[in-house]
């Protein structure tokens, strides 16, 4: 669950990551990097609604499961984000 | 494009959003915030690797379609992180 913050993250933010079921309901942003030379794995960090910074566990489906559900609500999104 | 940048976001994050094609290359990573009391829309932030942040449009399909690419490489990611 650590999570080592870098300037503009050189290297993997995530020493870490939790496995255990968050419910959505207290997540509030999901951040996808992308890997590359700096970290050769995709980081899934969760902010939660408490301010928190979770580092999940990417393979692990019930974090696929919530991106997806965020993905699929987003397509409902009406035309006046107001 | 603009993003209005609050404390803790106690609302839309994005007044408008970016809806020509960004290339996945150019892309560090996608932040997806669940809509709530806060905002009604379901908001994707991309940073590019020269750290500028573009509100992307959740419902264009090369959207959905970039968050589902990096979502699907996470699934291959190697145990290891570093």
């Amino acid at each position: 669950r650590s999570l080592v913050r870098m300037g503009n993250e050189l290297r993997c933010q995530c020493i870490s990551t939790h496995s255990k079921f968050i419910h959505p309901k207290s997540i509030q942003d999901v951040k996808l990097t992308q890997s590359g030379p700096h970290c050769k794995n995709v980081e899934i960090i969760a902010t939660l609604k408490d301010n928190r910074e979770v580092c999940l566990d990417p393979t692990a489906p019930w974090v696929q499961l919530i991106v997806k559900a965020i993905l699929a609500k987003a397509q409902l999104n009406s035309d006046s984000p107001l």
